[in-house]
């Protein structure tokens, strides 16, 4: 099947990353070029590029960028090395939450490492796996998609929080790809977004790329999903993650628990779509998860007004929580859907 | 005990009802004076004045207001009763879901359907009536507020959603009276303040208010609630209410319904509080509540300007949700708290 928005959210093209600014969308929907490492670390911190897969690709170009500069410096080829993987180190501290980051700089550092070529055929190794990344995301999330697809009953409203749509990914989206895929096959579905508070990525992102691809969607505020719920007029809730444990446990956007729990009160199926690549075997329960405290300025500020005074006011930011298993109906990758138990299911994915 | 905040936040003066401008907070605390009936309806309809015992005695105000214009028109004592009760009638559609509205309204109609005076001395007897409604507010806020002090663990951290405060009532507040009450008691008691999205009275309302009190507050996003529930930094919630049905149904500000699923499900006491005036003995349940459907710019927008696309996407703004009895700890009242089975303890204190 094919989706209309088929440009790519973040590409390598020839010795720069080439990606959409997520910030200033729907307003503008415009492109940006990053051209150096440290400004791609400043890109995925202040959300230029963010969703967890597109983020991993961001990471990855980042240490092709650092590797570009680094040639400048004439160094010898084991200098080289060191000094770049200190960089890809550094620039999976960009943000803590989304593990896609720190498997797409591992990817990069393998083939550091791994590599015979001198340093400019290490640049040209890093830039081929970045991109053959970008290509595998893609074909990834149309994997994710039909395997959805399939649990998603006809005429379904479905829920979904922040957005795991294209513009988190490369293309396509992971529970946007869902959606894509079950439109594709049934054109009376229908989803329905929240806002996705402190920063509206729902209101934002989500809207504006379903309304792209002529899929209707209700925009309403992050309080308002158990009314819908209870009225019946939700029949599946379908998001993204940062981060999953190996019991299943699920760190998404902040306030993806809050849906989570209204779901399984009301007997709705919560699903989570994601990569493998954003399992992470080697923590055993969401609690290990680090969950990434943000500026507080995203609670206060809405447009760069204030929404609330600006002394007197303590404020906490958390920019993810963690849903745990026992809320998760399956956990929808490119491999099938894995079934509770996750202990079993997630064990047995990853020894094929 | 005292609060400092002890100006009214509705008051009668003469022959002008004068009230804090809630549209403009917290960026100006201003008075505006309502010098007719309409000006009243729309000021109830817009929000102007909020907070469904606020606007119980807006309506009152609204009806002296009708009563004053109707004694210039050289009207007959009996035209002038039938027209004032059509106006009245009219004035409780002005906000369909709190009842406070309808009883205040009807309060007046009984004062005007018992007069036995002249024209002048029908308004003279409503303004008096609309006066007492506005000093007993306050009065039964501060019996609601010692009792519900007595349910509030020492040094707990409340979650409220939406404001019922002193600027959602004449004064004090009914769930900000709980915590206005408890906090004189014990100053190590905190509160967590929900935003409320659409129109953002927890960011906007009850941060300015508890701040003004000196009050410890922490302002978070309405997803975020389960989030601080799970690490065990929530010991209780208490809101208001629109209105509350025989079995003890609640309506409240959209989003409430969330938080009490989420109260539940981290085994958090969830109570309300609210003036007996709040409960519907007429209906049995809440799905007999009528939800008020706002308008679309409430969600589409902040401060005037857009936070999503604005075409290819839907919008749904109930104003309202109902929160089923099964989830509510306790409803508290001027004549202490009431406990499950609410049909009971509903039933029995209207007997009192």
């Amino acid at each position: 099947m094919e989706f209309k928005s088929k440009i790519k959210t973040i590409e390598w093209i020839d010795n720069y990353s080439k990606m959409v600014d997520q910030t200033v969308i729907p307003y503008e929907y415009k492109f940006i070029n990053i051209t150096s490492g440290d400004e791609m670390f400043n890109a995925i911190r202040n959300m230029i590029v963010r969703g967890a897969p597109a983020i991993g690709i961001a990471g990855a170009h980042g240490i092709i960028l650092y590797a570009q500069e680094l040639a400048g410096k004439s160094l010898d080829r084991e200098s080289f090395i060191n000094e770049l993987i200190k960089k890809a180190e550094y620039m999976k501290t960009s943000r803590p939450t989304a593990v896609n980051l720190m498997w797409a700089v591992d990817k990069q550092i393998e083939v550091i490492k791994n590599s015979k070529s001198d340093i400019a055929g290490i640049i040209k190794e890093l830039k081929i796996n970045g991109i053959k990344l970008e290509n595998e995301d893609i074909e990834i999330n149309k994997k994710i998609g039909d395997y959805g697809a399939e649990v998603v009953p006809k005429g379904a409203a479905i829920l979904t929080h922040c957005n795991a749509g294209a513009l988190a990914t490369v293309g396509y989206g992971t529970a946007l790809g869902v959606i894509r895929s079950a439109y594709a096959k049934d054109n009376t579905i229908q989803v329905f977004a929240d806002e996705t508070r402190p920063r509206q990525q729902g209101a934002r992102i989500t809207t504006f790329e379903l309304a792209m691809d002529g899929i209707p969607v209700t925009l309403i505020t992050d309080g308002m999903c158990s009314y819908f719920m209870k009225k019946g007029m939700i029949d599946m809730v379908v998001v993204g993650a940062d981060r999953i444990a190996a019991n299943g446990d699920t760190a998404n956007k902040i306030g993806t628990y809050t849906v989570a729990i209204a779901a399984k009160y009301h007997n709705i199926p919560f699903y989570i779509a994601a990569p493998l690549s954003t399992i992470d075997i080697s923590i055993k329960t969401g609690d290990e998860i680090p969950i990434e405290e943000r500026s507080h300025d995203e609670v206060t500020h809405i447009n760069g007004k204030p929404v609330c005074p600006l002394s007197g006011v303590n404020i906490i930011n958390p920019g993810f929580d963690v849903t745990p298993h026992e809320l998760i109906a399956g956990i929808i990758t490119e491999k099938g859907i894995l079934r509770p138990e996750y202990n079993k299911s997630i064990a047995e994915i990853f020894k094929q």
